[in-house]
């Protein structure tokens, strides 16, 4: 068995020991230099948070464990396919490499795909159900947000 | 001043007080029913990690305290663009309504736009920076991850 599988794998048996407590089937591992630096596994059932997914929760273990510099290049194996928030979590963090076990298409007669918010994230902000709207209620007044930010930061070097 | 801006003006406070304290300059505010449930800054200073934006913060918090279903068909106010990852997160949380300061266009001149990830992340898979693969480690090996979760679910019921 070659490395990945033997992760996804890993991430996997996660994923049914979590069904087995009473969550929901996702499991995810991260890996740098060949070592597994962090693991987690989905805790909606403990938290009731929808953003506590296996993936997500993995890389903030892994940022606060080792550090923002041990995300970088990593690779991540998830048991099922990432969500749109957890994809964008390891673009953010600079993940090198994703696997996954489990696609949308085998969630989908589970309730368990993704694909729909994939779908209508793609999309326009004027065509997604939430309504997202640009209100530059501070345009013309003062110093901007983002240039107090850089005479702050500047001020700090 | 309309409620909209109100809201907007609280989450642009919670960034300037957040660059004060040597932050980001992030804020969020989740409202419902007329209501602040969960306000949140930026804390990647502190955390060191990359995916503690104010939104997603805001969104935890709201959901820890409150529980799920005070942010169904709430509204989040941003002082910034929001990123992929809080987008989704917000899609996931049920969240109706998003309104935002200042915009991608802003922060670009200062590196705080997240326009190129939104970029990236629109392209399939295989055309993306990560490396992400789908690999069936299970496929044709006994009770699938998902057929388990359902099993175990319908016997607690």
């Amino acid at each position: 068995m070659n490395d990945a599988s033997r992760y996804l794998r890993q991430a996997i048996e996660l994923a049914r020991a979590n069904v087995e407590a009473g969550g929901r089937p996702f499991g995810a591992v991260v890996v740098n230099n060949g070592e597994v630096i962090a693991s987690a596994v989905n805790e909606m059932h403990l938290s009731h948070d929808v953003t506590d997914h296996a993936e997500l929760l993995a890389i903030r273990a892994a940022a606060r464990i080792h550090g923002p510099e041990a995300l970088e290049g990593s690779a991540v194996y998830a048991s099922g396919h990432p969500c749109p928030m957890c994809l964008a979590a390891m673009r953010l963090a600079g993940v090198g490499t994703v696997a996954f076990a489990y696609s949308n298409e085998d969630g989908a007669p589970f309730n368990l795909s993704t694909a729909d918010i994939y779908a209508e994230l793609k999309r326009p902000f004027a065509e997604q159900s939430m309504a997202i709207s640009h209100m530059p209620v501070e345009r013309e007044s003062g110093q901007s947000l983002y240039e107090q930010w850089v005479r702050a930061r500047d001020g700090r070097r």
